[in-house]
């Protein structure tokens, strides 16, 4: 196994890293002695020249044999990719992570500022505070948010001040399910802007606040097939919640009662952990 | 002729209009006869599903032989963006053209911010006016600068005088081989910033600075052959006037001496036109 080759999304290959392998499903919360029990079970059944995402799968497939928790973690990084092309779903996340956090949202709000008007994501609103929002979907993970993303955020943010008030909101936030650049972190920083991405805060991540307050996506669960995400995503579900809410729309869509509930068993798994 | 398409860069067909034809040439500040003239001697010679560059062409050709300067002035947008792909000749030229208007040019120049550091483009300095400029270069007429252009340069040019004071630079000027969208430009105005592009200043555009200054970038001449063109852009050789400075360099490309009288030629007829 020493010389074998793993190709990455971009089409390069890169030399098989176990120990990579087992750092990334250290994040997913899984113990060191429950990952090394992992990485030895799947490591004779990785192939010379598979892809990132065939590793990908084994480990995910092979982490969910002991913990559905652990696997759905490890998936959340590549569930919110698999949430696009569009990033109005994952507006909505953001939107449904806010919620937990006490706040009333409204989602693609046009808010006027001192010259132009502008397309604010979320907005959203506690006894305590008022945000906006920015969220940047990214479809690939080569799509770092660099300083361009704060800078335009500051003016939009004294722009609509402007208009609305000094006191009329607290401070913008931008989402994103990359991550920023250092200069990107640096200049938010600086000026008060709030960065929720994939490396920022370092140990309060996207992915940690997903956790913490169960905001799966629907892509997360094992259960669910490829082909009825989209068709859930178009009737504005995004979160496992949501889904669990609207269990009757996988009725509507014939999926068969015993496939309903593994899923809703996923669910409340999930939700309960 | 009332039925032919002619196919866009975008590959859709869109239907033969003379008139709009008529209109571009018009913009090269041929007279309307003359552009009556061109439009009624090219019109039998153009053939159903055409591309747009190859009416541009045959349109460009026809004009040449009436006046080489009005043929150099209808093909200065092409011309830009044929100084492509990357964005560097681009800033160049806008140097150029600053220097014209009696600024001395820095391009590519690291600046302190309040908060982070600043690559800016060029900095145009003279006794009355310290500039910093942001210059925009799309491959494709597709790319509309949008309003977060003028935002994150508004909130760069704040970080910047956060550090060196405000009185260091009178103002911030973009620079577009494109256009501007609406908002763009009401934010632009509202905040001070100053806009060059191929849409505004609506009576004094790009194209119109070009023409006054003659800016003309070598990717203009018609007896330049495209091999050619980009030997002298990675000389640093952008517009016609440092080509005629430093015309050994074609020499030494073993360009037929010939061919070099007839460059030098067009270069001289458009300088003093």
């Amino acid at each position: 196994m020493k010389n074998f080759v793993i190709k990455k999304r971009c089409s390069d290959y890169e030399p098989l890293d176990l120990l990579k392998l087992r750092k990334s499903l250290q994040k997913s919360g899984a113990s060191r002695s429950l990952c090394d029990e992992v990485v030895s079970e799947i490591s004779p059944k990785i192939k010379d020249r598979s892809t990132s995402n065939e590793l990908f799968k084994l480990a995910r497939k092979t982490l969910a044999k002991k913990s559905q928790v652990l696997a759905a973690n490890y998936h959340i990084v590549r569930g919110i990719y698999e949430l696009g092309p569009t990033g109005y779903p994952f507006e909505k996340l953001c939107a449904e992570m806010l919620k937990k956090k006490g706040f009333h949202t409204r989602v693609g709000v046009i808010l006027k500022g001192e010259h132009v008007k502008h397309e604010v994501d979320v907005i959203a609103e506690r006894s305590d505070a008022r945000l906006l929002c920015e969220c940047k979907f990214h479809n690939k993970n080569t799509g770092k948010s660099n300083v361009k993303v704060p800078l335009y955020i500051h003016s939009r943010f004294l722009d609509i001040l402007g208009h609305h008030g000094k006191s009329a909101y607290n401070s913008y936030a931008i989402f994103s399910n990359t991550t920023f650049s250092k200069d990107a972190i640096t200049y938010a920083e600086g000026v008060g802007i709030k960065l929720f991405s994939m490396n920022y805060p370092r140990k309060n991540t996207f992915v940690d606040h997903i956790i913490r307050y169960k905001i799966y996506p629907i892509t997360c669960l094992k259960t669910l097939k490829r082909r009825d995400i989209q068709f859930l995503l178009d009737k504005g579900v995004v979160v496992i919640k949501q889904l669990k809410e609207k269990i009757d729309l996988l009725q509507e869509r014939e999926i068969k009662p015993n496939e309903i509930i593994a899923i809703q068993r996923e669910i409340n798994l999930l939700l309960k952990a």
